[in-house]
């Protein structure tokens, strides 16, 4: 199976390099340096794993090869011109999506009547750059069928990825998974990115009436009851997740925090719009994340 | 009447200015510069006004003079300080305290015996440099009596201030007064504070789901709520104020939003964490605030 990652930020550059080990790979690339880097030197992984991967780069989707699947890896604010790119071609491709929050899918679907296959991975890099990428946490990938598309294709595409030296899952329903990181990401980011702290332990802390940790508890108490209202049984307590990764030892810089600093759009409206929606469709109040939502619109309201 | 002024930011500047026209001032500073600069100099006032007053300063309470009035103008943060200074000192003075939110009478009563004033003022002017300082809004500053203090100290001290040129009036009971600038600073400065936006029509925005002004809306109705429950019937309404503000030619920058991101202490104690103490004490549900508070208190804590 031929694989195209669209995106090539550190998620994008992790699967395209693993990958490209145990079959052929393109990547689609915003920059025409950065393609041309990528065919020139390859893609390099450091990390918790060591290679050099050759794979091809290409700017438009009219140079790429015809492939079985594509990943597309970019932000939630690339996605609807990453979607546009591939429309009405690559008919034969299954497409999987690994944006953070919730819709991406319904954004791909517009743009073309390929099976699609969610996914949310736990995975984490950083990108040194364009042609080197350091593998952090190799934690999963889960995946799991959208629409009509067959358990046994989620399955292969889960194969495919094991076999490549990553790790993955493939999930009947994808939902318990997608909706804990949902709610930790809405929690996390948010918080995150209006207080400017990292993920650092003051997330967890509820000594006293000030501290940040009760918020924190509150915003994922009412996210879970949200999750209940849609009828999803979460997979992970996104609090006991929050714990956890306070607990490691550099605090971790969520990806929110790093765009409003450096005034660039977030994804907001996948994850904290999202919720927002769901809480709306389902008639759920969700006060405190709605709070977030607004004040994170606002704060990008700021850069103009 | 003899006037003593700590604390000689705009409102300090403002009002010392503005009395050495009618009585002798002297100014506490925390900079020996800034007091030699005054006492060189004077101190100039453009905009509404123009005129230069002269006043003597000094850096030590010890060298201060005699004084009948003692006018607290530091922030909120300078307060414990400020009121420290004077301890066991001017046994014939009352104090008047000006700073923003609730609480800071209690601060001051820690150190002394002192007949206590409330203040709430609404002017505001720029400070330019040490020596000249800027009367930007002309609006009034509202005087109330604090515990045993008698009503005619109280309009005495409001007559000095309209001889002086200032707008004042004085009240039998501030609170409605003072609970009224006390929700808008809480929704207005927290909110500023986290978005990075001054107070501009975003504001009052309720167009979209995702507009801010819902958010100031839903913040002013949770202040209220806790003004009733404590008793206290608002003189103006904090969404109209919210409103009339943002409608001015150009958006005010609020104390708050200037500290965090000059990464400066705010005021957020007395003002937001005693809104949110308030609705404790009343047993009214504070939720947005106490969320408010919480994010704020973690924006200082990202400093370090």
């Amino acid at each position: 199976m031929k694989v195209c990652v669209v995106g090539a930020g550190a998620i994008g550059s992790l699967f395209a390099a693993h990958l490209a080990k145990v079959t052929e790979v393109a990547v689609l690339t915003r920059r025409e340096e950065h393609a041309r880097a990528l065919n020139e030197h390859g893609l390099r992984v450091s990390g918790r794993h060591d290679f050099t991967a050759r794979l091809t780069a290409a700017t438009a989707a009219f140079d790429l090869p015809d492939f079985g699947l594509g990943i597309i890896a970019t932000k939630a604010t690339g996605l609807e011109a990453a979607a546009g790119s591939l429309e009405q071609r690559f008919p034969n491709a299954t497409i999987m999506t690994v944006q953070n929050g919730l819709g991406a899918e319904d954004v791909v679907r517009r743009h073309g009547e390929w099976p699609l296959v969610s996914a949310v991975t736990f995975m984490s890099g950083t990108k040194h750059s364009d042609t080197h990428v350091e593998y952090i946490l190799d934690t999963a990938t889960w995946l799991g069928p959208y629409g009509d598309t067959p358990f046994e294709r989620v399955q292969e595409i889960a194969g495919l990825l094991v076999d490549s030296g990553l790790r993955a899952e493939a999930l009947p329903d994808l939902r318990p998974a997608q909706w804990s990181k949902l709610i930790f990401n809405a929690t996390v980011n948010g918080v995150s990115a209006l207080t400017g702290l990292p993920h650092d332990p003051h997330f967890a802390a509820e000594g006293d009436v000030s501290d940040l940790g009760h918020l924190v508890r509150e915003l994922v108490e009412e996210g879970k009851r949200v999750a209940a209202a849609a009828g999803v049984d979460l997979r992970d307590d996104p609090w006991e997740m929050n714990v956890l990764a306070t607990k490691r030892g550099s605090a971790h810089y969520p990806s929110m925090l790093e765009d409003v600093e450096a005034q660039r759009p977030t994804e907001v409206e996948l994850i904290n719009g999202a919720l927002v929606r769901e809480a709306e469709r389902c008639d759920v109040p969700a006060p405190l994340h709605t709070a977030l939502y607004r004040l994170v619109k606002a704060r990008e309201a700021s850069y103009a």
